[in-house]
């Protein structure tokens, strides 16, 4: 039987329910006549053909289409997140999806791995991007750009684990802004945790905290505590964990697996508990370990003014002096920060959010200097907006209210409640059009009226223009409001004028 | 010298001309002495160092960074597309960058080799999306979608040789518009042509017209001169080649390449020289070919209806009926056409555009079928825009005229004259945000006010505030026009309500 090896899977399970069912009558039972087998492959054949068995239809693991629903969502989201960009002088600008794996390599750390590579097609080798920071500093050392302030709203791509229950996917959006250039210290910084604030508050997600630290503490705190500096990386990756593990899981990563002195982790642990205002800063100044490393006190140096420049922004108590902050990412060198919701007490029906990060970022002062041949550096500092993550705090907060979204935007329906009319409406539609009003009818020659009345309703249309042969005879035409189901005739000849006014005053 | 093996190129190079380099005093000049040797191989390896000799920055072929004055074209043009695409009642939404490979197999033609695979990592086999309609097709089987009006602008990706002359990137937006779902014929279609009129129109981009053909015109006028049926697919493709290529040249691939019979290109060669309007529809009934062709017939009929809706939609002068249209993919089933501009005289100082399709579509009623289990149809059609090519025109024609963007869209600049009014203008410009007011200032502890007008003019800023000593004492603010240069104070109170006054006005 070589034919079997061919048989798709579907086609298989067939094959082999026909081979368990009874032998015929003429087959002593215990051997199945050829007749009967080949009978069975020859059926499964067919079937699959016909059915194309093997054809699952599916979408990519970890992705997902965004439905007219989602994209209304994202779009108001979407708007707020730019304007605000736009209202701090940012210019946009793209990259492409890919890059050249080398472009990407060495600059994400422990997370590389989750890299999208493209096949080898004969050409270069190249890799979706994994986020907007590293082909956002390619861009600036390539064409040699000394200063911008940019923003960056894109996919990019992780091959994580999805996690469809938290809104964790394998492609998703990113909404970056970042300030390159050489400027007195922290002004951009403060600008940046700003910027987040007044995000965070436009959207109305809540009460929130940004937790901000800097890497020259996190890593003098390290020196400080004895981690050998070949370990800095790695410990910065466990500690970045803090926030989804409890400190004696953290703590055994460091020690079990990265091999940390358990004394060294236990001076870890005392640090990373730290956390309040800047009078936290002033204390730290203090710390006897501390204060004895010349990284650590640039950056409580910097801090300090930081938060200076926060109280003259009005948002130093929506911000937080945390020992505990790490962020995962290699490229970090001054001051890096988180936004978190702060969880609410679940109101009546409301289920409890998964709340967490939202936003983030910090300061990248050697990432550029990295794609220059000659090394030459660009500072930068910037953010990123975890719009996914917002995207599905907002989509379940409606789901929760049973809020519903209009997923057009159409005004007007042209309707008829007679039949022969199709050639009314369409002049009449295209009289709608042209004067930029957004109209629908349907589709059919003689649709009833029910059902064009009943489209109006539950696509949300609030207008309804009605032509028919009364109408016709009379130059005029009847306009309905689908909500209060009022009609009114108006002449013709004042159609657009008149739906305009309508419009601007509702 | 084991060492040489692992020098990088440039190193190489360097190394080469050390060795070149006259040989030193202690040597017979034959031979290069040991030390010499040495010496160049260190120094080599140093600069390789030093200098990461074998990183090249640059981006993946065919692909390029879309600057800030891109953005501003594209964003201007997108906003009219869309608007136009909701003004038909369409709704948005999006499907991942990739998907399965098998979802896009057998759905382009000749043009399935250009397809961006992923590497294999372990996983799924996926592609890179080839264009927005399978996707689309896909959705609506997967989601069993029997009706849907829907807008998708989002990047696609194909291996084609780029063309940067021409504007043909590997990685390119599109924009579509479909309508799914049974109706009564030739009304989506109409809407469609429509469409297209009112986006080339809106845009401004000088005269054009809409090829109009059908599918199964084509397939009929193929039976009638005698191709055979196993060749339609191929011969359109050549066919589709007419507005590139020469018609000699495109016969000479169907009879040399493709085995066609001579006279049977001829045949073809009478009937794609045809173009005109309704007029040359009911002249095609009477051609005593293809009026015997099932097909052709069907496709004829429903030719004639769709110019009595665009006659009404006032768009039929806009369209010809043209033998020579084909389309290059597949999955197109009716109706086809393509929007090209017309060339009109160049004026002095404009360079002659390169004119050619920029916008396209056509029904495709067996693409959903393909993607259910038991081939259920959902009939289509739509269009896309070519926005890349419509960027480029757009682009070209701001370069020719001298025309600037402004990349930013900053209303107002906070500016001092005095040293050490860094907190002032912090103060000032948090006032300025929170009211939704764009704004922005130097990030340095004490700029030159020269510096900072200077910044507004060449970044098109029109307001600047100004705070110094003078105005902190007084309670007053600056209000300074860039273009007039003209100043008034103001108090410090009304700065927010005289500057939103301002800004409406203008």
């Amino acid at each position: 039987m070589p034919l079997l090896g061919l048989l798709p899977r579907r086609a298989w399970a067939a094959l082999l329910s026909q081979l368990l069912r009874p032998p015929c009558a003429s087959c002593t039972g215990a051997v199945r006549c050829q007749s009967q087998v080949a009978e069975a492959v020859l059926t499964s054949q067919l079937k699959a053909h016909q059915e194309k068995p093997n054809f699952i239809i599916k979408i990519p693991k970890g992705t997902r289409d965004l439905s007219p629903q989602h994209m209304v969502v994202r779009e108001k989201i979407l708007d707020l997140v730019i304007s605000c960009f736009k209202r701090h002088g940012a210019k946009g600008m793209d990259t492409p999806a890919f890059e050249l794996k080398e472009t990407l390599t060495e600059k994400y750390g422990e997370d590389s791995g989750l890299m999208y590579d493209l096949k080898d097609q004969g050409g270069e080798l190249l890799s979706l991007r994994y986020d907007l920071t590293v082909p956002f500093a390619r861009y600036l050392a390539m064409n040699k750009v000394k200063k911008m302030k940019r923003y960056h709203v894109g996919k990019v791509w992780r091959r994580e684990s999805p996690s469809i229950v938290q809104g964790r996917y394998r492609e998703f959006c990113q909404c970056d802004f970042d300030i390159a250039g050489q400027f007195d210290p922290m002004i951009p910084d403060a600008e940046c945790l700003k910027i987040i604030c007044e995000i965070l508050s436009g959207l109305q997600l809540g009460d929130f905290l940004i937790k901000v630290n800097d890497r020259r503490i996190v890593d003098g705190m390290f020196a400080a505590c004895g981690v050998p500096e070949s370990k800095f990386r790695a410990i910065c990756s466990s500690i970045d964990k803090l926030d989804k593990m409890a400190w004696k899981d953290v703590r055994h990563e460091m020690v079990a697996k990265k091999g940390l002195a358990p004394e060294v982790a236990d001076r870890i642990g005392d640090y990373v508990q730290c956390h309040g205002g800047v009078s936290l800063v002033e204390q730290m100044f203090q710390d006897p370990r501390l204060s004895q490393n010349k990284q650590a006190l640039e950056g409580l140096e910097d801090l300090k003014l930081l938060f200076e420049y926060l109280t003259l922004f009005g948002i130093a108590e929506k911000i937080s002096f945390d020992l505990s902050l790490a962020r995962g990412l290699d490229y970090y060198t001054g001051v890096i920060y988180e936004a978190v919701l702060l969880q609410t007490p679940t109101q009546a029906g409301e289920e409890p959010l998964n709340v967490g990060s939202v936003a983030a970022g910090g300061r990248y002062d050697g990432l550029v200097g990295m794609f220059d041949p000659k090394g030459h550096k660009v500072p930068c500092v910037g953010l990123s907006i975890g719009v996914e993550r917002i995207f599905y705090i907002v989509e379940q907060r409606m789901k929760t209210k049973g809020e519903k979204v209009r997923t057009t935007e159409t005004q007007v329906f042209v309707a008829t409640p007679q039949k022969n009319f199709l050639q009314e409406r369409l002049k009449l539609i295209t009289e709608l059009w042209d004067a930029g009003i957004k109209a629908e009818m349907l589709y059919k020659n003689n649709p009833k009226l029910l059902t064009q009345l009943h489209y109006c309703e539950s696509t949300g249309i609030p207008l309804v223009v009605i032509i028919g042969e009364q109408e016709l005879k009379e130059g005029i035409i009847k306009i309905r409001s689908v909500a209060s189901r009022e009609e009114v005739a108006i002449k013709r000849e004042n159609l657009v004028a008149e739906i305009q006014k309508r419009l601007s005053e509702s």
